[in-house]
């Protein structure tokens, strides 16, 4: 590319962003009056489209596959950004399943008839505009879409560089699934340049996008908050917690502990620290569970009061303070002892990301006081942190989980992607 | 104040709001378990002071009148600022009002028990620590301290200079309600600094506080969200539109023209612009209501169909592009005439600020479309814009008007203070 191509390129970046928001300003508000039969319609066109152009699917991904070793990409990332058949069907149903949800679109939250006879409701609306940055999971660009068409709303939509060829191929599906269905082009539309530049310039057009929602690591969702004038809706880390309480069942502890802890680790809603309750230090409670945490392999970070109770062991180590705020997305974990339920709650206050942290206790007033008191999107009593998910919560595919406390909070389905309008229906009252 | 003086007092900002911020934050988790009945034994209290304390209350705001000539105050800010005896009842009655509200707090929105027997709920919870930044008026004071401890929050409230004598005063009653109830003093905390820097600095404190909502003037939201890692709910301008349908009944069409622009003017709800469909100027309704209006002594800036159709008046001029977006917030107003329904919703949608929008219309198919399409927080049919308000809706006292999407649209009460937390509880459940 010569220079001159390269500066116009570049030049190009802030125009070519209006022109791509502005449509889909224009798209998103022909979706807010398009019935939910022809977004259904949509949707299941996209599927269709997904499984007839598989070996093309496959063939680009073939192309992404190819570039990932020289690109560096490590063997997980390699894994994550693989299509196969089977993947691909699955990616279809998921498609179709959101089409079978319920519309989230009109339905009335509230209404009542005020003293001046205006029947006045409340009614969910799509947002309009949404955004959505993410990484390498190709899949994500079907789901995303999906979500975002379900809900009404036009979708804008980029994807990382690794899975280029991917997306590409599965917004052509998308295309083709609007297109029978007669909605504009432009309700999803891919952003190509692989240019950072056009995340940034996106990010400030508060006027024509209504939310960003990045997928990704924590450090693609500071960059995006650092530079964004359009509202974001954060996920950030999943530092979970189990609290086992005095008088905690002794196999239900054990249990949910190596389930949270173990049973997958990579994920946001697996746990990172687990806190006993003195009581279960004296009671072997404790000993049990830690000495089946090292059995399982897991390395322990734990703190003083547990690690001057424990015998020593090759997988046993000191916590730091920077351990209560890790999230470590393996087979690791922070341990400690703490004296009452309130210290529990309270650690994980200060440490803890608000995302999803259990009790295991037999005591009712206990249950609730930890309910009461844990300032988390997802309080689990009895049951592993591993259960706080859009699917297991039925609320179909999910668009992310919410960290945040304004809007959503949690794992967010495709009614999540709406807000509300007031109507007010009168027959010529004024204001006296 | 000598040199040293000034510098000590300057380096503190920072530390004086993180010891304030996390004083709050504190607070907040000591509000989140706080029953209902203790919540509203502290408003009935502050009610009770503001009653009784009314000669000091009235001494403090005539230091604050005292200064406000000096200091440049208009008429109409001098008036917001004043307190006199009935101002102080009607104050403390609104305290009293928001306590006889429903309590917003454990609310259940919606709950089921999954396949796997965990019983899940949605619960509404407290947001945690609410800013509150906002100008002259004297009983936001009041009012938003009493909404933060109805819906279980902590507060901090930073109001204007030209109020701080007065706002001490206020604060002093809710301190001695707080005190009476057995409630933390930090719950509602006044940040005491004149200097600006106390803003930035807590605005850059999101981890201890939730939210931040700016009451004021554009220029002031403005800077707020310039400023605010902390997610802020937004109240710009009231832009709001009348379309005057084909059909709609001339009486019913000229009595909400009239009330929506000029039965109050200074107010978000009042209506900037009306649209008449070109079928109203052939059947003389657009004259006669532009008469109506010119008759009231309203102002028109006039688009060119309009003006062309209109005999010369003295209040009637030209409009610019610039009148579309203007919130006139007085006796101006701007007309045009438009080919059809659709050609308003695409005006208002691109020059309207998304808080009020009505139509009257005799048409039901023109209603339901005047609706779908309208991208504004307060669809009216065929009733002023004026009654979009809290109070107007029954939502009792309201924090403010949300022109945003996410969150909270339109206006605000207790529960729009509140987020959600999902709660699941099981017996044991592990995931396979």
């Amino acid at each position: 590319m010569t220079a001159a191509a390269t500066d116009e390129a570049t030049q190009d970046v802030p125009a070519h962003c209006q022109d791509l928001a502005a449509a889909a300003r224009a798209a998103g508000h022909a979706m807010a009056t398009a019935p939910g039969r022809q977004r259904n319609a949509a949707l299941h066109a996209i599927a269709a489209a997904l499984r007839a152009r598989t070996p093309e699917l496959l063939a680009a991904n073939e192309e992404d596959l190819a570039a990932a070793e020289g690109n560096g990409l490590s063997d997980a990332m390699i894994d994550r950004l693989r299509l196969t058949g089977p993947r691909i069907e699955r990616i279809a149903e998921a498609v179709d399943a959101i089409a079978a949800q319920p519309d989230p679109v009109g339905r009335i939250l509230e209404g009542r008839v005020l003293d001046n006879g205006i029947r006045l409701s409340r009614v969910r609306v799509p947002l309009g505009v949404v955004f959505i940055v993410f990484e390498s999971r190709p899949n994500v660009t079907a789901d995303a879409a999906a979500l975002c068409l379900k809900s009404g709303n036009a979708a804008i939509l980029r994807g990382g560089k690794e899975a280029a060829h991917s997306n590409r191929a599965i917004h052509a599906c998308v295309a083709a699934g609007l297109g029978a269905a007669g909605l504009p082009a432009a309700a999803v539309q891919l952003v190509g340049t692989p240019d950072r530049a056009a995340v940034t310039e996106l990010l400030k057009l508060d006027g024509l996008i209504d939310v960003c929602i990045p997928r990704g690591g924590e450090s693609l969702i500071r960059a995006v908050v650092e530079q964004s004038r359009i509202p974001v809706i954060k996920h950030y880390t999943g530092n979970c917690h189990v609290y086992v309480d005095a008088s905690a069942d002794p196999d239900m502890a054990e249990a949910i502990c190596l389930n949270a802890k173990t049973q997958r680790t990579g994920v946001c809603n697996a746990a990172e620290t687990i806190l006993f309750h003195e009581a279960t230090l004296r009671s072997g409670l404790a000993g049990r569970v830690v000495a089946a945490l090292l059995d399982a392999g897991v390395e322990l970070h734990a703190g003083d009061r547990l690690l001057d109770a424990t015998p020593a062991h090759p997988r046993l180590r000191p916590a730091t303070a920077a351990d209560w705020a890790e999230e470590y997305l393996s087979m690791e974990c922070a341990v400690e002892v703490v004296a009452s339920l309130d210290e529990a709650t309270d650690h994980i206050n200060r440490w803890g990301s608000r995302h999803t942290d259990a009790i295991v206790t037999g005591d009712l007033a206990a249950a609730d006081r930890f309910v009461a008191r844990v300032d988390t999107a997802n309080a689990m009593v009895n049951c592993s942190t591993r259960f706080s998910d859009g699917q297991q919560y039925g609320l179909g595919a999910e668009i992310g989980i919410s960290t945040d406390k304004l809007h959503a909070r949690g794992p967010m389905g495709a009614e999540d992607l709406t807000t509300y309008q007031w109507v007010a229906r009168g027959d010529g009252q004024v204001r006296s």
